[in-house]
């Protein structure tokens, strides 16, 4: 039997998403619970890594076990034995084709930030700051020019294994809500920090720092250090993966 | 000299906002690092105190020094002593005869809660869960009955010491947001659990579980059992105080 399942976790107690020797990942947490519910060795494959920190609203991830369960007694189930900052919100079996990295089409990232000049004590572990003043609606024009067909690799940390950087966005907005900005980004696949490099660049085009026209020079150098700063984990967040048919 | 200042804080590390012995408290925090800061001992006094767990985007408190200090010195001096979950967000000098607790005009609390079968990782220390179904129209509708000068003794935990129980609510309010409910509540002031009994009574009204009337019958019996369960102080925030032109 193949499961596929959906879930949320808050990244601030894990160091991301995949397993390592010593330290809490999010992967281990659960593979140590499907393991227990199902009374046997479980490994899971995810749609891809978080970083250490990063949120998740909707990931999805994959694994097989010899024993059929009723989907709603597996989510109950491994919730029960999940730590409160791990939840699965949904759980679905799938045809043994299915696999959560393969088979996702589209990913959609969102990322909060507030603008103020103090640190927000009831906002610290769930967005990012931003000091004022920020012109929204310049980075909103900014936002236009990621969409389509790019390469990517500008936006990206260094040290990537993989065989592409061109990915293709389909929807880069901000939305305001009186000190807050919600980025959503969605694409048919992301770099290596690439979200938090594009919030840094947007913001720091938003602070004038960086005219409008640099999204265009990072496409067409490739170069990292003509964007603005990598922004921190706390306010991303994986909103969904989006697979078609196959789930 | 007289400086009213306005903080936000994380509840959720704190016995609540008033001094007690050996536990940590806002008040204790704020008290430390301000008599830090002025090298003198100060005390304050808030707006009112705030229970155990409950957060403040705009607690308001005063105190008085010898020293005259920037206002701006202030803040930024308070916060580079205070931990993170708490935070300095404006001061001000203000006359004598400012009292943050008398002056007081009018309170707003919001509270934050999401309707959903899980609970949420993200959201378990700034919202309160609640299962599907709730009718969000009805809780509306009910929301209206509370409006007014009423005597709110049946919407209170026991134990109060007040002179009387009538208070005025000036706005009643949910906005919906996705899974997300807010309720907003101003009024002339609050007794010891009010917005938590008030919410938890609009939800067992939203699941059926009393009558829309049920909130007439409770100002009329005053009595506690009629309504809804209080709920938890983790979706409850003091959001601001109103002192008109004394502030």
């Amino acid at each position: 039997m193949r499961y596929a399942i959906t879930i949320e976790y808050m990244g601030a107690n894990y160091s991301g998403w995949q397993r390592q020797d010593g330290i809490p990942t999010v992967q281990e947490t659960l593979e140590n619970k499907l393991s227990e519910f199902f009374q046997e060795k479980i490994t899971i494959f995810a749609s891809g890594r978080t970083d250490k920190g990063v949120h998740a609203l909707g990931q999805v991830a994959h694994f097989d076990t010899a024993k059929e369960r009723n989907e709603r007694s597996i989510r109950l189930g491994i919730n029960t034995l999940l730590p409160e900052d791990v939840r699965v919100i949904s759980c679905k079996k799938v045809a043994d084709s299915f696999h959560a990295q393969y088979s996702a089409l589209r990913k959609t990232y969102i990322y909060k930030l507030y603008i103020s000049e103090n640190i927000s004590p009831t906002r610290r572990h769930t967005h990012a700051q931003v000091k004022p003043k920020v012109d929204v609606n310049q980075m909103k024009e900014a936002c236009k020019l990621l969409l389509g067909d790019h390469d990517f690799d500008g936006f990206s940390s260094t040290h990537k294994e993989v065989k592409t950087t061109n990915r293709t966005i389909y929807k880069a907005e901000i939305a305001q809500n009186g000190d807050e900005l919600t980025f959503t980004i969605e694409g048919s696949g992301f770099l290596y920090n690439m979200v938090r490099v594009i919030v840094g660049t947007l913001v720091f085009i938003g602070k004038g720092k960086r005219p409008l026209e640099v999204i265009n020079d990072i496409f067409e150098k490739k170069d990292r250090t003509l964007g603005g700063k990598t922004f921190p984990a706390e306010g991303l967040y994986l909103k969904d993966v989006y697979y078609g048919k196959e789930l």
